[in-house]
């Protein structure tokens, strides 16, 4: 580890564990969920209510903060904890998954990758060396090496070479990060839905030595069931002592399922984009406001959250201000899906710790099944 | 006035008054500022926070609401209070503007008007009867009657008739009205730029007796020398002991001027819809972040503001906000802007008790006129 940062896990329950990652802006308890703060804001919610509701670190998009307003820009003006107002730990991606998903006209090679932005065409390049200079520029907290990220299905051919692509950027990465007291690096597993792959990048990435070990190219479009195959070889093959963060996940499910496996940090712009389309998370499953079942409805989305946006209003209200295109529709349903991921994740971690993490994905498996309309009853 | 409302005037300056407007749902200091809840919502903001930032009452559009989600399903929701979790005051309009401003193929003829929905086409009608009662079903505490408010510059005879037509309807307002406990109702003084028209109105309007006196068909295209004059000549037409209210003003400098000449009452969009197209209102002035002088500007909007939106956050960070479409952006400028608009009130009131509204005025336009750069040097 790097000096000034400290992973303890304080519980384990079968493969799942519980612990505190301690950086100097903060403790992240996990498992964690980390809201994703894309261009310095999480989407419509300020900081304050991201803390309110529980979350001790968010993640921030490297692609879209070095195209705007800019990594140099950010760091003239105090890097990316006073730019965004959020003082917790932030961790930032490499880049790279952005630049793959909504960069134009992108090639890569072994040094890097080149490409147009999205929004003005301009031509950038990432390299190893340079994500790691943009994240140390916005001064994150946790650092993420540049990887190639194959979408599935995929030609295992192709599925290896960038495997290996991978990990020789890792090894860059590592000599690009240096030693920055208090932050952290963490090397990135690929190898698609390829067990043997997952194995090598696992292995090659222990004998780099990472602050944390992040599995990458998963949920990229390969049934849950394979994921989770994916996470069962490769959770027991990374260091036990290290946090294992599953990059871009997921469902309430997927998290509940994952942590069964030993992952300890999750990101994922689900809750936040659901509650902008209209869709809310609860005890009761997904529900969608936009469908006109819910214009006379006076019941809160759940009436025993703790969270004012699920508890106070009205599903007729929200559906009125979502059928509306009001703003509020989207504030109030995104405080409601992000409440109700943190909440989520400190029931995990309670049931990890009083050893009955089982009995807890099971109850929380129930309530999904059962629906949000089992209540009129 | 009607049973269980009450209207004090605590102190006067001239002929600018501070008093106290008291409902059963709270009382309202004056000169108060009333943001505007058009569908159910203050746009972008939720209603703890409007009350937080030190707002009494708001107001809501009867047009919106008897369209979406219309006013029979709010009452059966509890009433618009219920609904959109505001239990302070609020005053409704009678529709009768936004029909004008927004409806499509519509007709005004002695009974009332009818129109095309701007949302669906569906054909809806408007009368000073049912305005009056849709304005019950949502239970607001002070209700409009239906009037004719005509665009200015306006041919004499227009104005004229349209001021008639009011006046009857004021007649027809007040009898469907009844007599609800707590609940007012206020008349419109109409009449456009015409002396002797504007006097016609408020002595009928008198004469007929409301809780409060509006006055309509101001800042609706006329040089704003002519809406004083206007109000030179309405306000002192006016019962004293009754509320005056400025429908639809305005700026902080409207206000102010408004305020000098005896109205008590406001609402405007302003604040709100100027926040959400990346305008600040502030003590120097009107600030437009989308300008590029604010991409590197590490300075808040007004350091000695009491609100965080306006103390906490970069120029720069607002300008990548507004730049990016985020809705964060705002989400903040129309907390910073209505805070502005309620320090404000607050100050006017404070200097009129205090006998010193004249030296308040000044300096107040002197801090309009001094810019926002001007702490730079």
């Amino acid at each position: 580890m790097t000096a000034g940062v400290a992973f303890h896990v304080d519980a384990t329950d079968g493969a799942a564990r519980t612990g505190t990652l301690t950086l100097p802006r903060g403790v992240v308890r996990t498992p964690a969920f980390m809201p994703v703060g894309t261009a310095g804001t999480v989407k419509a919610i300020t900081m304050a209510e991201v803390r309110a509701l529980g979350a001790d670190i968010i993640l921030g998009n490297t692609y879209h903060q070095m195209l705007r307003p800019g990594a140099e820009r950010v760091a003239a003006l105090g890097g990316l904890h006073a730019f965004s107002r959020w003082d917790g730990p932030i961790l930032t991606d490499s880049g790279g998954f952005q630049v793959m998903s909504l960069a134009k006209l992108r090639k890569i090679d072994e040094s890097g990758v080149t490409f147009q932005s999205h929004i003005d065409g301009a031509k950038h390049a990432l390299s190893p060396e340079r994500s790691l200079e943009i994240q140390a520029l916005l001064d994150s907290d946790i650092r993420m090496q540049l990887d190639e990220c194959v979408a599935l299905p995929a030609a295992p051919a192709d599925v290896e070479r960038a495997m290996r692509l991978s990990l020789r950027w890792a090894e860059r990465s590592k000599a690009a990060f240096g030693k920055p007291e208090g932050r952290a690096l963490f090397g990135i597993v690929q190898g698609g839905d390829i067990p043997a792959l997952r194995l090598e990048s696992a292995a090659g990435l222990t004998e780099i030595g990472f602050d944390g070990y992040a599995v990458g190219g998963l949920a990229v479009g390969e049934p849950q069931a394979t994921m989770l195959e994916m996470l069962d070889v490769t959770a027991p093959a990374l260091p036990a002592e290290a946090p294992r963060y599953l990059m871009g996940v997921g469902t309430p499910e997927d998290i509940v399922l994952s942590v069964a496996r030993g992952i300890d940090m999750f990101d994922c712009v689900l809750p936040t984009r659901a509650g902008r389309h209209g869709v809310a998370y609860t005890r009761f499953g997904k529900i969608n406001l936009k469908n006109a079942r819910h214009a006379d409805d006076p019941r809160p989305l759940d009436e025993a959250s703790d969270c004012a946006a699920a508890r106070d209003y009205s599903r007729a209200y929200l559906h009125h201000l979502v059928k509306s295109g009001e703003m509020l529709g989207a504030m109030l349903l995104t405080q409601a899906n992000l409440d109700y991921y943190q909440t989520l994740m400190a029931g995990i971690r309670a049931a990890i710790a009083a050893g009955q993490y089982a009995e807890f994905a099971a109850a929380a498996r129930e309530g999904w099944a059962r629906g949000d309309l089992a209540e009129r009853g």
